[in-house]
């Protein structure tokens, strides 16, 4: 199963794609998605044009995003706030399944710890992704949210399974 | 020329169509696009699709939006700024320039003070769209913010032709 990473952002808005067969995952792509510029909706819409891309390029069968985290800033808050709710639209076009994780989780499942440095997650993404070079730490967080999905996904299923037994 | 309002919301999503001819105004049509559920990815998909569907019934020639107000409330800022993305996303992708006015404003231009109740905005609105029943108080504020975006259209172009003069 092919799984597509979101960390949303308007400026940078970090992507991954990942294979998981079993236990096993194997790293498809990763990268950026940029917006810059006065005009929001432009903005908006080349953030939802450049996901749009990679949907097709790699046609994952789902998808995971971070739970935005809310802080005291609100300003910050309504643009995060503005490009998620534009990279949730874009994935519900195209009909994908979302896990939604928050940030603290998908650390703690990546690296083992809920409080990890940006560095400790890249390293981690590339140890369980061999061969594997994140663009930069946006990418690297939207890869750890990929495998976050593909381990809580296999876990789900195999309560599932148990269940029926 | 014809605007198309929005007061942006996840829940409640206000609109209204108006046309305006030099200082004469008119209403077209108004109402409310909803979402509820578990589901943030199809509510937002959702709202799109009832916002692509007014543009395409009314053809509006502008937009204008309200600019959020950022509140203590981070959770309810991140909803509104789901919804306001998408909202800001639908009309460029439709290729409609858009006005942003801060709450404020519509209300300093419609009702002539910054801090009027919305029964006063309702009133107002119906006193400067004759015939016009507004559906609730959202779709009354979608009016008034696309009436805030002729009045300043105007004004705009009038200081435009001055300048030129």
């Amino acid at each position: 199963m092919r799984i597509l990473g979101i960390d949303p952002g308007l400026r940078n808005l970090g992507w991954g794609v990942i294979e998981s067969r079993g236990t096993r995952l194997s790293h498809v792509a990763n990268g950026v998605c940029t917006s810059d510029g006065d005009d929001l909706g432009e903005r908006l819409l080349s953030l939802h044009n450049q996901v749009t891309e990679i949907i097709e390029a790699f046609a994952p069968d789902q998808a995971a995003i971070e739970q935005t985290f809310v802080n005291k800033d609100g300003a910050g808050t309504l643009k995060l706030g503005q490009a998620r709710g534009v990279a949730l639209l874009t994935l519900a076009k195209a009909g994908l399944p979302v896990g939604e994780y928050a940030p603290n989780r998908v650390k703690k499942t990546v690296v083992g710890v809920g409080h990890a440095e940006k560095e400790q997650v890249m390293h981690m993404v590339k140890l369980q992704l061999p061969g594997c070079l994140p663009k930069n730490a946006d990418a690297a967080d939207a890869l750890a949210i990929a495998i976050c999905h593909a381990y809580y996904r296999g876990t789900q299923q195999r309560q599932l399974k148990e269940k029926r037994a």
